[in-house]
């Protein structure tokens, strides 16, 4: 059985990530693959390796909408078709890199690794939300497996210990923290954290007024494989919501494996230097450290082998990955690795 | 069968190691570990794993007698009870850490991972004759097998070589060396070195005077699974060892397994820099980097597999080698493992 | 079946590489050896592992034709045999250790690991045409599987993408490179590369004038397992390879396996610094990542086992493989490996 869901989208980019008349390189499910814009404005994605030498072909030049290997030059379409061989000029047929179907929606670029016919982008997740007026599009590498970070994310009570010096909300969530979990018609499963007439965090009191309660709201939305979207919210008490604190927030988490043990991160966060930094603190000097020493200490074992305590907090990130060993297991019955 | 006996007292640390109101987290036998002297004063050694999402306890924060986990605040005793989850208040009656009984004893901390019924503290070997006022209590980690480690202590000869430019016996030992290897009533395995009536080394030459000649031994203990003690000593011949040329030395030699290829070594040395940096010349500058290179060659190997020559000098190492063997072996057939 | 051929002549190293009174230690085939110059001025190879405690003599030192272990002085002649141990006296008649044939020709150093009396000298490649004058002898290390390396060598087109800007051929040699796989009686293997009426490269313009046609060529030979001479050369066109424009070159490019990842090479270069780190920028900056880069492609599987695709310009080196497969196969079935 495959570690990876195959016939899934999974981002690869953000559209801005791809340069012009380039390409990029990335692993993706252990893979190395290149992305490209062809002339006529489409994409393109084929794996980053000649059939000849193994080679990366990004190691090479793009010529025109062709890929040329920097090894002994032959070249290839977006197709993966070996349109050119400079030496002996003959080339044999099985010559070709494979290619995947990839999309732009939302300024995000999906690949399909699975059986392509199946591959119907009205089944790419919505982040339709995302506002490049005030959100910057971001990516980073964490050295630990995509789904660790999904618990991470699905169990979102852990700011209260992890993040209590960025954004730990003040002790509510588990003065008053109430929990749902539930799923939409897109296939989405919610995490809702509601803290209903909560003490206001220190910082939004000056806002608020002294001893005046709010409702305050984290909720969480996952799709298979880890592609996620936090709502984070906070409204005078009994306004039903509609008297806000602050402007809501709503940011993607979109994961994608880049090996069993590292993660593409996808992410937005403000406009600016000092965005930046806050984000990567979180991230990498937060929960990056927590999760792999949660890794380091599984030694390559399967999480189920370790036989883990389960919480009631834990309820949306056990469903996320019963769903996944489901769509894992029914690939493994119809053979959807060979794809 | 475990590579690592689990019925015998291993060290832990030096008393004086682990910091007041905090606690040391350290690695002993391929797992992870927590210890703490609790405000009875009396001392605990807990798993350094929640059981929840398997991340080290010691990323938490001691709270009294009790540790908090740093990930989402699930809270232990040091019997290893979980007695606190901020989140959903239940707690799944499997949620419980590990513990080991753990002793002080000679100011060090001595803790056994086997079957607990069986922890006598009389059997934990005697190291009284540390003397805080001449020793230093000191600690190193080497990138070696501990057993490759007892096996150079328990062949001093090899201090003719490896170490003859900070303390090599000025060749007397293989002029005139005679080897003894006993046992005691305590279960020690001793190998004695003895130079009657050796050349002095010359920087003794000014105490002793010109061509008088001097008994010297180099005395070893040796305790399974790794505990030994040094003795050394130098007396004018014929005095019956009474009549000492410098005062006796007795030092420590304790090896407790970090991982198959790791060794905590506890030791001690004199006050001050000085000894600190001498101390480190030997054993990480000529003791471990020849020791590694040993372990280089083995490849993972067994010792036995690789069917080293045994030579006379050899007789003590060998017989501690079987001993730990035989340990092993009857932990196997007993299932010491499980525990 | 081992990974490498052993009945064959591998380099060791340059004959001046040795220090003279001294030693020099390497690793080839995944072990490890010591080489030194005897005082009767002939060329000895033993193991670098003493057989006690498997530590490399090379920690030691060498005293007269004999070689003391730095851990406890047990000390070996040239045969492999112990001479001297200064502990006890006796020793064991297993005590010793591994010694191979390696005879000097052409100022090179050649070793035979497998049966001692098939070891005949006159099967070592001839590379009599280097020539100290013109040639410094120089060798590096390469992380790379020895084979990877020969491909690369074998099939020279490369050098029109992956040395295009150190010593590309201009293009001449797919406008009109013939290509010609051949053997000879010593049981060389060639691929020749010749551009006969080819543009000269703009260096040679100003040599043979505007406009004027040159012939050039790019031969290579290799012997097993993979001791390579490449022969380049150009002549105006037409008077039958004699009217020289630059003086032919001719260069050992000899490969001798470290271990299954990592190869010693050993060139010529012109003298001085810049030309050793033009060499360097070749090897190092332009070879080296690319293969390193298929190497890493590769994942440990065999080079068959990825199904590359087979070019025209491949005969010579899949020649080469086939024939290194089929040594290795020879000698699984006589049981070499057990030499």
């Amino acid at each position: 059985m495959s570690e990876f869901v195959r016939n899934t989208w999974y981002m690869a980019a953000w559209a801005n990530e791809v340069p012009e008349d380039g390409f990029l390189a990335r692993t993706f499910l252990d893979e190395p693959w290149l992305i490209l814009r062809k002339s006529d404005g489409s994409w393109a994605m084929m794996a980053d390796r000649c059939p000849h030498r193994f080679v990366p072909l990004s190691r090479g030049k793009r010529k025109g909408d062709t890929v040329a290997c920097g090894y002994h030059g032959l070249t290839f379409d977006t197709d993966g078709a070996c349109v050119f061989n400079p030496f002996g000029r003959e080339v044999p047929p099985e010559t070709k890199v494979a290619a995947r179907p990839i999309v732009e929606k939302d300024g995000a670029l999906w690949f399909w690794p699975g059986a392509p016919d199946r591959a119907d982008p009205a089944l790419i997740p919505d982040f339709s939300f995302i506002d490049d007026a005030s959100d910057a599009r971001d990516h980073l590498v964490m050295d630990v497996n995509y789904e660790l970070i999904s618990d991470n994310l699905l169990d979102l009570s852990h700011a209260e210990f992890l993040h209590v010096e960025t954004f730990g909300v003040n002790g509510s969530l588990f003065e008053c923290g109430k929990q749902t979990v539930e799923t939409d018609a897109s296939g989405g499963l919610w995490n809702k954290w509601d803290m209903v007439g909560s003490r206001a965090p220190v910082w939004a009191e000056p806002i608020v007024g002294p001893g005046v309660p709010v409702d305050q709201w984290l909720h969480i939305r996952w799709h298979a494989p880890a592609s996620l979207a936090l709502y984070i919210g906070m409204a005078r008490t009994g306004t039903d919501r509609n008297d806000l604190v602050v402007p809501p927030m709503a940011n993607p988490h979109i994961l994608t494996p880049k090996t069993a043990t590292e993660t593409h991160y996808f992410f937005t966060r403000g406009h600016g230097e000092e965005a930046a930094a806050m984000a990567r603190r979180v991230f990498l000097e937060e929960d990056e450290p927590m999760i792999r020493a949660q890794q380091e200490a599984m030694k390559g074992r399967d999480f189920w082998e370790m036989r883990p305590v389960i919480m009631p907090s834990d309820a949306a990130a056990i469903r996320a990955r019963r769903k996944l060993m489901q769509m894992r297991r029914d690939e493994a019955i119809e053979g959807a690795d060979a794809v």
